[in-house]
């Protein structure tokens, strides 16, 4: 059994659970060492079980070793569980309140018929994922090499003409070169005034001359993901479009500059957020600047002004400030961060910007 | 404000709710013709309110129209939705049990400091989903043609040396090309003993001649998804793959032959899976015949021997028999299937078998 699980068993311990029914993919991933999908994992003192369905029952043979025993269960799956945490005498079974829906939550309380209690329980495995080891480490820098690769060839392939969507194409197809499994999320190629939308949908809009090209793009390699925003230009560029794009730049410098173990998370939001306030548009930066990264594209820790806690080295997120003007254009320059014993590595430093 | 939007209110009424909270994203697409994402929809018979953050609110007021008012609401949507059940005084507010998280429901029932009571709901709008209008049916028709056109295209590309991610690569850009937005889902390519994994992720593996490629894809025009199921050969193909290949081929045809308004769902599932028991398979398709798609890749109904109602016209879903044989292949032949008044129009027929 690997460390994560003798780890997460301790966790139970003190929150005084007899069991933790784990549902979040990316954390049953995590306590496997895999990439598990469809599944539900049991963890106890005793055992942990890990149940899914037919579709995937031969792969879970492969990954699971001795981490936990595999039970198959077609369409009856938290009658499955229900039994299990009655056979294995649990009364206190915790659940991933997030991760568990209200019909979930409704048919195992039911099937429990009083025999163990339901617990809600928040963030206990993503807060062991905050802190990447060794091998996460690894994986994430691979992940930001294809990317890194990606943007060089994209940067040659981009021309006026190419719709949007046919950027995406040639980027998915690009990655899978490159060693990556797939995009870590919907890539984003926003051309022009669509560039505004900071979570745009790419579409059948034609790349122009003289208008921005903003990407955000990820890969995922080994079920490691990356993100990286760039903007690229095509032709000559306004002088707005300049000043704004510096200003990004400058917020993003100030923020990383703040990055070290035990500065507060939301002070490195405030450095950047005021920057951008202070040069005039306050109000046009709405999003987090940044956010965790690894398993899922979206993780804890979030860089947000609301964020209490402090910066701890092992952590990996992205600092993305951002300008959006709708109707004209936004600017968005996001990197990578690794944060070491005394400081942090940008990991996406590489990148052209 | 649309027709959905009338029907769904209807709905409402019948189950005497004073308003619904739609948090299933197709659902939300569905009321609202769009492409929803991260947001929430408050229908009630005064009006209805759309609940997003500033990363879609410039599009969200491009889309919505007279369909619902929008609301931005960073970081503190259920705060926002509490307040608007209060403020519209509504009393029983309905919830997607299976689409909230537990989390959620115990938040907004604790905003609603009692002043209004949530009540658990399953597929009022699903239901709606089930039988498509002209409009969807059109849009499926042309994610079915980019299908065939990709089908066509990766027969002639795929050759022994490629990459399973490569072809998925491919796939990816020549799917773009083709006016497809996305893939509707991670494309499977499975080469050889790989394909007996009926959700195969696809990795590094090469295919090699004389063994089977199994390519399980999708792709997304204007929201609706197609599925579709091939396996190529290259090279000779043995005895066993053969036979195994007629009897998941005509296990498919005794299921579409049966498929008319009014016929029992599981009757159709049974077609197939007796037929492929018969043939000394019995325990090898252990997943459901089929599902309904449209804005979910997988959505109601469900072709499955436990579904107790009767096939209607305009209901669209797939036909995917298999067989699979751990450490040797695996064989499914899947097609999509429109109901007629009739009997019904295999959608995929074009796309050579």
């Amino acid at each position: 059994m690997n460390l994560r699980l003798i780890k997460i068993r301790a966790e139970l311990k003190k929150n005084k659970l007899d069991g933790l029914l784990v549902s979040l993919p990316a954390n049953i991933s995590y306590l496997t060492e895999s990439i598990s999908r469809d599944a539900y994992l049991l963890i106890c003192a005793e055992k942990n079980i890990y149940f899914t369905d037919s579709r995937y029952t031969e792969e879970a043979k492969g990954f699971l070793k001795d981490n936990a025993c595999l039970e198959q269960s077609n369409g009856s799956v938290f009658k499955a569980i229900a039994k299990a945490c009655r056979k294995l005498g649990l009364k206190n079974v915790g659940f991933e309140e997030r991760y568990l829906a209200f019909a979930e939550f409704a048919r195992l309380h039911q099937l429990s018929k009083n025999e163990f209690s339901l617990v809600p329980t928040h963030g206990l495995v993503e807060q062991l994922r905050e802190i990447k080891d060794a091998s996460e480490i690894a994986k994430i820098r691979k992940a930001v090499q294809i990317t890194q690769a990606t943007v060089e060839h994209i940067s040659k392939f981009l021309h006026p003409g190419l719709k949007e969507v046919e950027v995406v194409g040639e980027i998915e197809r690009f990655i899978r070169l490159t060693g990556a499994r797939a995009c870590a999320f919907d890539v984003i190629v926003a051309s022009g005034p669509n560039s505004s939308k900071p979570h745009h949908l790419s579409g059948e809009r034609l790349i122009c001359d003289n208008q921005p090209v903003l990407i955000d793009l990820g890969v995922e390699y080994q079920g490691y993901k990356s993100d990286l925003t760039r903007v690229f230009f095509l032709g000559k560029i306004n002088v707005l479009l300049r000043k704004v794009y510096n200003i990004v730049l400058k917020a993003q410098e100030k923020a990383i500059k703040l990055i070290r173990p035990n500065v507060e998370i939301a002070e490195i939001d405030k450095a950047a957020r005021d920057y951008i306030a202070k040069c005039g548009y306050a109000g046009k930066f709405e999003h987090n600047l940044g956010h965790g990264f690894g398993l899922e594209v979206h993780e804890s820790p979030h860089i947000s002004a609301k964020e209490g806690s402090l910066v701890e080295a092992g952590m990996i997120f992205t600092i993305e400030p951002g300008i959006y003007l709708p109707g004209k254009f936004g600017v968005r320059i996001e990197d990578m961060i690794l944060v070491t014993n005394k400081g942090c590595e940008v990991l996406s430093g590489a990148v052209h910007k």
